[in-house]
């Protein structure tokens, strides 16, 4: 099998944690197998070179600072080759380019265009383990970009989808998805399996294990993932396009407290006027979550809506500004919300998983303040001080019964 | 003008030294000079590097190692960009992939066999100040390799050569070439030119100004070389093929402690016994420095040399394993000896530079194991605790009267 393993900053971060990942990369090359193992930098050497950075210029042009953060991969890579050579292994590190990562020229946020993957394939035939910089490639003037948040999960799935690997096993310090924060909810089960459609909205729901990103790649090229531990050898949670048929009904229970709720009162009950409130917001580059409208009484009506915490106060600020022009009676932000959802494949499909969850509330008394649902999710608003006891009911409600 | 400037790690070793150099980057920029700089790895990098390295593979591969130092560089290179974009210069950093500097494959030792300026020259063009990672380059197999010692000064100088700079400036934490060593003798005054072959003599002694390797590439390609300080703004010395004709005539005196003598005593007087005894050293990679043969007594002779103090062993070792086909009597070896050495261009020509020397020593009382003489050099092999005294009568005998 060609396979393509993905090791983040923390199971890189000193010499130990090298020498236990070199073990993993060693039993998988003694089994047989091709590989090809893209890390990130180790442990918190972004962070300092970032800070390095500041207190030269606040500022830095993204070009220079590509540069300068690049160097924490190489460095990763070439520390990796050395473990594995100690223990008689053939081995190459390749940086962005030398793997054939091409990318646009949106520097600390580059997007992969294609992979020449000719020198991989040589050292592949050689036999060779090939290490690769993540985070990292070249644009079209031949300068180093950084492909940005979870850039080295989105090298990963990229050079499994040129290759065609088998697998792209993406190594956290988690054992895979599960049902649940499992710090948090007692009785929180890993998955076995779960659909790229599941992976999506659980990532943007705030289980940080896989980016968003790559998880859409892997989707498209139709690339399968599997999430497992740098810690414990056992198999992790396989993510794909379809899942086993006697998958549960529901995949996990997310919470996500970087929410905000803005409440837009007293507009004029008038066709066009959620198109204008929501032209204001998009202008701004302000992204909307859950929307949801009041049926319109004495010719008014009220449009309500989340946002990402940050942007609040932005929110607030560009629709005061056009009051007047849009017409409303009254503004109410409030920023002690959380959202809480459910997500499954096979939610839409199975009667009664909205009631299921509302009953559990209802049981938590959770009081529910916006609802919104798609294909595969059931996201509600509560308020943040109930959000752990609502996360907690609603497992409890559909894993332990 | 279109001016090389070479920094050290010691000049760029923190936010304060950078900008200061910036400073200096910028003075030039603004005299309206074109500029190329080349910059070594921040203050301890490389050995904190070396010694991460270390920790997991004693011996790694050198191919890994250049990937892992090389990064020390890049890093330089992105943090002064962002000093001098701060003080709004148009700046633009490169590799020294980037930067066209193509070298063999002798990974951590490479030479540099081109220098291909095209980027370079497209980014003056734009007038920008082009900051280049030193030590460092590519070779045929599109790999990263490094210079080896001295490796950045080396960078500058062919940097300087091929794109026909009008002078290529190595910063240095000293003021520039000295008479003599300017933290330990008196009245040592800096010099305003020497030529090449002086700068290799005295840096063959030990005056760890330039390196022989980057001196020996400017005297090929005439490039004029200025050692200057980066912490004070005045000229240093330059260094070029011919000086001014009221040049002084020596350029200064050194010492070197890095030495030990043996000597193979009671060896058949018959021709071939040096080559014999020469070719055993050889044969063992030992360099041997000065050479001193007696005059042939009683059918037997005696010969002894020089070599670096950490081949001595090894010296001793292979000469006596042949003790019976060289057929000699007894081996001494000395590791309490130094080198004292005159160099000046104009020695040879000036009657009496010797005789002024030995003159200086028997002042001083210092006794003459051996004596060697060049072109343009005197040494003299004294006791290591004799040397300070000999380098100090020397100098004052030559540059006080």
């Amino acid at each position: 099998m060609l396979i393509v393993k993905k090791f983040g900053g923390s199971s890189v971060a000193d010499a130990e944690r090298i020498r236990r990942v070199a073990g993993i990369i060693a039993d998988a090359y003694s089994e047989g197998h091709d590989l090809i193992v893209v890390l990130s930098a180790q442990g918190d050497t972004t962070d300092d070179l970032i800070e390095k950075a500041a207190e030269l210029n606040a500022s830095p042009s993204r070009r220079e600072m590509d540069v300068l953060l690049s160097t924490g991969e190489q460095a990763s890579v070439a520390l990796m080759s050395m473990a594995l050579e100690k223990i008689g292994l053939p081995v190459v590190s390749l940086t962005g380019r030398q793997a054939g990562i091409h990318t646009n020229s949106d520097y600390g946020a580059a997007r992969i265009e294609r992979v020449d993957a000719e020198r991989i394939r040589s050292e592949l035939d050689r036999r060779r383990i090939v290490l690769v910089a993540g985070f990292q490639g070249i644009n079209r003037f031949d300068d180093i970009t950084t492909l940005g948040r979870g850039g080295s999960d989105t090298t990963a799935v990229a050079l499994a989808a040129a290759l065609h690997a088998d697998i792209c096993q993406i190594y956290t310090d988690v054992e895979g998805v599960y049902t649940a924060d499992p710090r948090k909810i007692e009785g929180a089960r890993k998955l076995e399996e779960i659909t790229y459609d599941e992976m999506l909205e659980l990532a943007s729901l705030g289980a940080q294990v896989l980016h968003n990103r790559s998880v859409q790649m892997a989707k498209r090229y139709g690339v399968e993932l599997e999430v497992c531990s740098s810690f414990v050898r056992k198999p992790g949670t396989i993510v794909k396009e379809v899942t086993k048929m006697e998958k549960i009904k529901i995949s996990g229970v997310a919470k996500d407290t970087n929410t905000a709720r803005i409440a837009v009162m007293g507009l004029r009950d008038e066709p066009g006027i959620a198109f204008r409130v929501f032209r204001v917001l998009s202008n701004s580059k302000i992204i909307v979550d859950i929307i949801l409208q009041s049926i319109g009484r004495g010719g008014t009506k009220d449009i309500s809506f989340t946002v990402a915490r940050s942007d609040a106060d932005a929110a607030v600020k560009v629709l005061a500004a056009q009051q007047s022009s849009l017409g409303f009676s009254e503004l109410d932000v409030s920023e002690t919300v959380a959202k809480v959802s459910i997500v499954g494949a096979g939610m839409m499909s199975a009667s009664g998983v909205a009631t299921t969850m509302f009953e559990a509330l209802y049981d938590a008394k959770v009081n529910i303040n916006m609802i919104s649902t798609s294909e595969i999710k059931i996201s509600v608003l509560v308020d943040e001080a109930d959000a752990d006891r609502a996360v907690a009911a609603i497992h409890r409600k559909f894993f332990d019964d």
